[in-house]
């Protein structure tokens, strides 16, 4: 009777990945270094430790290409890890495409998305390096929700920068953070120098990731306890992340397919990294491989933005980093996937992107928040608008393979899961969510090639 | 450094369980027939059938200790079980008990609860004996996500009238159903008879179980291609949720322990029959076993309610049935765990309370948020607030455990997560929750021994 059903591909608990992968040995050349704006020079390791976790400063750069997962780290992930590959038949039917269509599902855990992988991994080292209060930002809350959770379970404090966008529209997602002992603020706000200031030159300034990556930094640099954990920017984040794609790679050898498309959605990236870079080896070596980094259309970072190097934070006052960028002062349209509205990407996925070895699509949201609907009615899982991205994309490739009558095998991130973004489906079911164009004025010139 | 960890126990794909269990044969005595109150007569199956799916109506009185699950069922478990077992032992740290803390995490499905065990099956069966449209009501809307997803995967019309009370709530989970596709009322509304006259009464009415149960009656009497779907009433049902306590007692064989005491949350008594039933038999036959029903000092059905003939709606136009009631007049005060805010239980529950074969304790709602938001704190794990019952009751007998300083194996029923229920502990965290006396006025007189 029902057309529709799901392959399962499960993983006992020890085959949680006993070493995160570390792609920067692999690569043709290094992510260049982050710079100090006033000097030209780049970051000293004693720089960047004022700002972050000393034991994450020395990840940063690493070459190993195998770091260990500590076991209090890896004792965590079992909590949910590994989590489960799915084979969504339903879908591949529904579609009538010849392609096989899998997910790797991150929404299982207790905090609903991925971001748990390196927010576990940073209030570990934070807690053992003797940092008592961690300040971070977050988009959606997706990031928020992780870390506070991580803090409670490694015993730090935690401050957090929330967007006000999201702060409004995502109360559940402030409360859950509250509910794991975090102190929850909305960006811009009155309590930093660079909140007040905003919201003196614009009241209703909805916030971006990069006002309250401003907010957190400054927090950080006036109380020599506190150290800035981040979601989604650094090397080592996205080095936590590769549990995704070293599990998926594994799971896929058990049901003996390689894949030809890997998708996930792009906001900074680190979903991204974590999924595809346990395959960026191979790609090197020649083997086709098609990498897709889905993002949205009101916030183009990888479409339309450019190569250059730019501040991280929107008050210019950070370090300068070589990415992808719309530019520092871009203020994203108030689209739903808040976790997708950074105007820049991580160095890393810059660099992979500038170097040709992803590729990039943009979404508009109306179109990501059907194609999440439609997972829902086949498959029963529904979406955070940021996988939603993901699947959408893969959505597109299996109707390609369609026309093309191609057997390929396309594997998406499903990042995180939806309860908390019913607000967001509320407003499509009822037709009142639209399609905004992003004010691409604020677009710094490229780097000279 | 952290002293919580949870060690998990996992089922492979294919231990799902192939048959569910039926108490039934095993019990000293039936339950008491459903009886046509105008009559005084049992209520036949083919009256029995006009309101509800022919197949359930066989499967309601059925003797067979083993009931096949049919393939599109099993298959569709498939997205998400066998569930995990946890033992907390953070939590149990945290206590200083000597005895060992298990749960059954019931909360990592695309529902986010229990409830998808027997929606699945009932939408399965209303597909094959040719129903149009399935009816039912939702308390905190649980249920109604959970049959919301059933009908999406079966292809299955649905109309679901949520308490209005939980309507205004809790608002993300009338989105989600909506997302699936289901038309959602709140109850008592203007679309019946009953719900009208209930409003012109009373045009603030709260709503109940009892009240959306009778709304749900009135419509299917009133179309001949809609049938009732239950969330937790029928011996059904509970039979379906056994797949529960088939995988608890294989995953405690595992590790090779035996349950001292096993605890769930009570409404109306779905995750608790589906959790103990397959104990039963071994209690009846002098084995030391403990089983505790954990319910709302606000609705106490099993501690303060009468073992008597009554109505299961509130409305009086259904059949009687023999169980623990409050009266079906009871209105019970708008606390957060709405789906136990039930007059009555269903009939085997009463059977087996009124049987002496389990326990029962009542608890306060501050008490629940605490113990789920310590659980956040601990395991990460949110639950939801009718969880968070068999959670406190769990952490009140390990506590017990201590005085007497006993190794005994504790096992609660994790029935669902805790996502949408934010709203609930965002009051509870902001200190506005307050408990609330039920009013017992309403009680039925006792039926003589």
């Amino acid at each position: 009777m029902p057309a529709s059903y799901l392959d399962r591909v499960d993983l006992s608990a020890d085959r949680i990945p006993e070493r995160w992968y570390n792609v920067l040995p692999d690569l043709p050349r290094m992510p260049e270094e982050y710079v100090d704006a006033a000097t030209g020079q780049p970051l000293s390791d004693g720089q960047a430790s004022r700002l972050f976790v000393p034991a994450l400063v020395a990840q940063e750069r690493s070459v190993e290409r195998w770091i260990e997962i500590p076991g209090p780290v890896r004792e965590a992930y079992g909590m949910w890890r590994p989590t489960p590959l799915f084979r969504a038949v339903g879908l591949e039917r529904y579609l009538g495409t010849p392609a096989e269509i899998y997910f790797k599902y991150e929404g299982s855990g207790p905090a609903g998305s991925h971001k748990l992988n390196s927010a576990l991994a940073q209030a570990y080292y934070a807690k053992r390096d003797g940092v008592k209060r961690l300040v971070t930002d977050t988009g959606a809350g997706q990031w928020g929700q992780a870390i506070a959770l991580s803090c409670a379970r490694f015993e730090l404090e935690l401050l957090v920068y929330m967007i006000r966008a999201s702060y409004g529209q995502k109360p559940y997602r402030r409360i859950l953070m509250e509910t794991y002992g975090a102190q929850v603020r909305p960006s811009p706000g009155p309590d930093t120098a660079f909140g007040r200031g905003l919201l003196h030159e614009f009241p209703e300034h909805p916030g971006s990731e990069g006002t309250a990556v401003s907010e957190a930094m400054e927090t950080v640099l006036d109380d020599p306890c506190s150290r800035m954990a981040v979601g989604a920017f650094s090397n080592y984040c996205l080095m936590h992340q590769t549990v995704i794609g070293l599990e998926t790679r594994e799971q896929l050898e058990a049901i003996d397919r390689e894949p030809d498309f890997l998708i996930a959605s792009v906001g900074c990236g680190s979903n991204m990294g974590g999924f595809v870079n346990p395959w960026i080896a191979q790609k090197l070596a020649g083997r086709e491989i098609t990498l897709i980094a889905a993002e949205p259309a009101a916030c183009p970072t990888l479409t339309k933005g450019v190569y250059t190097w730019d501040y991280p934070d929107s008050s210019a006052s950070g370090p300068q980093v070589l990415s992808y960028s719309l530019g520092h002062d871009f203020i994203p349209p108030v689209i739903h996937a808040g976790g997708l509205r950074y105007h820049a990407c991580a160095p890393l996925i810059g660099l992979l992107r500038h170097e040709g070895l992803i590729d990039a699509v943009a979404l508009a949201q109306s179109e990501i928040f059907a194609a999440g609907r439609l997972m829902a009615r086949v498959h029963g899982y529904l979406p955070c608008p940021e996988a939603a991205h993901a699947l959408k994309a893969a959505i597109d490739v299996a109707l390609r393979c369609k026309e093309e009558d191609r057997k390929a095998v396309i594997v998406f991130c499903y990042s995180g899961q939806g309860f908390l973004d019913l607000g967001a489906y509320g407003d499509f079911n009822s037709g009142v969510l639209e399609d905004v164009e992003p004010d691409l004025s604020a677009m710094p010139a490229a780097v000279p090639a």
